[in-house]
């Protein structure tokens, strides 16, 4: 059983609309906020040799991630830290703020815990003050489908490429990325840290529609060896890149750089150059 | 060290403001929004002979009491929940709904992860549309102090009076009160979570102020050994009860039934009874 099975469990309690998107929403008459939570720890989250600076940073990064795929504007973060090592806190709190302070977002503290296993959890709440937050559902037949930089590149870096191990562990959300998609026309959106083919698989569901992308649009970094790279895109996970979805007519008006990789179908299938695509990518296993 | 102490750690890094309340705040045109997030776990937040579904309950209700605390309706929940066991999951989740669902709040799902202890950690939301958060920093020489309930229940609980065991398992948060002190004027308040004791300690210092209680004033439940009640009460923890401070002439317009336990002096010394008050409570220890 893995999360998103696990998720099952509680659609029933909490009503399907609340487990769908990348975070939650809340509207407010000033303006729609949404809301991410992201639980990290040691074994499964932080690989060995990031610094704990990095795990601040990181652990805040997830989180603006979350928010950046609908499209708004982080501006709060409160972390629970469950610590090993107390030693340990004074890095992570700096790596945290300076994330924070990367993106414009104010560190409100939270709350601290002693914990055999070093656990963080970041929560988040954006803002959008002028329209409405991209989510998974909408993606239509004719869409492009689209993502954000280069893909691979943190599963390259876990794997000993030591050119992306600072890509691996201090991750750059896409905060302008994800606004600009959303005010050019976005209809669907989400990260793609859990890797691109289950990310295509949920906003399919979502959305009830199909995907037909091509394997050698994938934008992948130059000087590697493509087929590791594009399994690492594909499966890997860790890559904090946008993935989203607009009609075709809307794309010019996108004032960032982008790479269109396929289009949305009605037949609901995933197929990469028209062969089924796997349906696998970063899970937790219980 | 315990978690007071490294709150020294965080400090210069978030600045003093960040670690002063039960919440973090966020101004918005349409009113003021709190934020508090809680680490729970196995060995040290739920007591032997708790079901799944009182650890859902208890989990919401800390995270809705320091939205209280703060004078705040709260709005939303998030929770990230790490697993020992997938099987309690649906549990945990309808207890979670269960406590949102009383106090009028949106459960709005969150993380799921495997973890080797239960962890949960709740996150929450809340607004003031009329007015500003009451903080710990507030309270003035002369103010009369003040508390809600009866406290020591839930220690008695857990060492054994079965009568308690239910206000131990799942604590019923003081949404109305809270409110209620902040309209009639309350200058500080907090939850009394940690104990009496060292709750009274946490608002003298933000408020540069001292305190003097009487023992006998202290709410207690009747038919219990007193004594034993009243050290419970002072020193133990687990009830979620509101301590907050009010000037004498706003106190008539409380609509509440509270207990007035003693007056805030310039003196910056706890007393009770005219004898310096041990600092103790329940703390994390490392």
């Amino acid at each position: 059983m893995d999360d998103r099975a696990l998720l099952d469990v509680i659609r029933p309690v909490c009503g399907a609309d609340t487990c769908s998107d990348d975070c939650a929403i809340i509207r407010l008459p000033c303006g729609t906020l949404v809301t991410s939570t992201d639980m990290l720890h040691m074994q499964s989250d932080f690989p060995e040799g990031m610094t704990n600076w990095q795990i601040g940073w990181m652990s805040v990064a997830v989180t603006i991630s979350d928010i950046a795929a609908m499209g708004a504007e982080p501006i709060q973060i409160v972390l629970a830290i469950g610590l090993d090592d107390q030693n340990r806190l004074s890095e992570i709190v700096k790596g945290a703020y300076a994330c924070c302070d990367a993106y414009g977002v104010t560190y409100a503290g939270g709350d601290l815990d002693a914990h055999s296993e070093l656990t963080i959890v970041s929560t988040g709440i954006g803002i959008i003050r002028d329209g409405e937050p991209v989510r998974r559902r909408g993606a239509m037949p004719g869409d492009l489908i689209c993502v954000t930089g280069t893909l691979g590149r943190a599963i390259l870096g876990l794997f000993g490429d030591h050119r992306f191990w600072k890509d691996l562990c201090e991750p750059q959300p896409r905060v302008r990325e994800g606004r600009a998609a959303r005010l050019a026309g976005a209809t669907a959106m989400m990260d793609i840290s859990d890797g691109l083919a289950i990310s295509l698989y949920d906003i399919a569901a979502e959305s009830h529609v199909g995907m037909e992308i091509s394997a050698e649009c994938i934008p992948l970094p130059k000087d590697t060896d493509q087929n590791k790279a594009r399994e690492a895109a594909l499966y890997g996970g860790g890559d904090f890149e946008l993935l989203f979805f607009i009609p075709e007519e809307k794309f010019k008006d996108l004032p960032i750089p982008v790479t269109r990789i396929g289009r949305v179908t009605a037949q609901q299938d995933i197929l990469m150059d028209g062969t089924v695509l796997q349906k696998k990518g970063y899970l937790h296993h219980w």
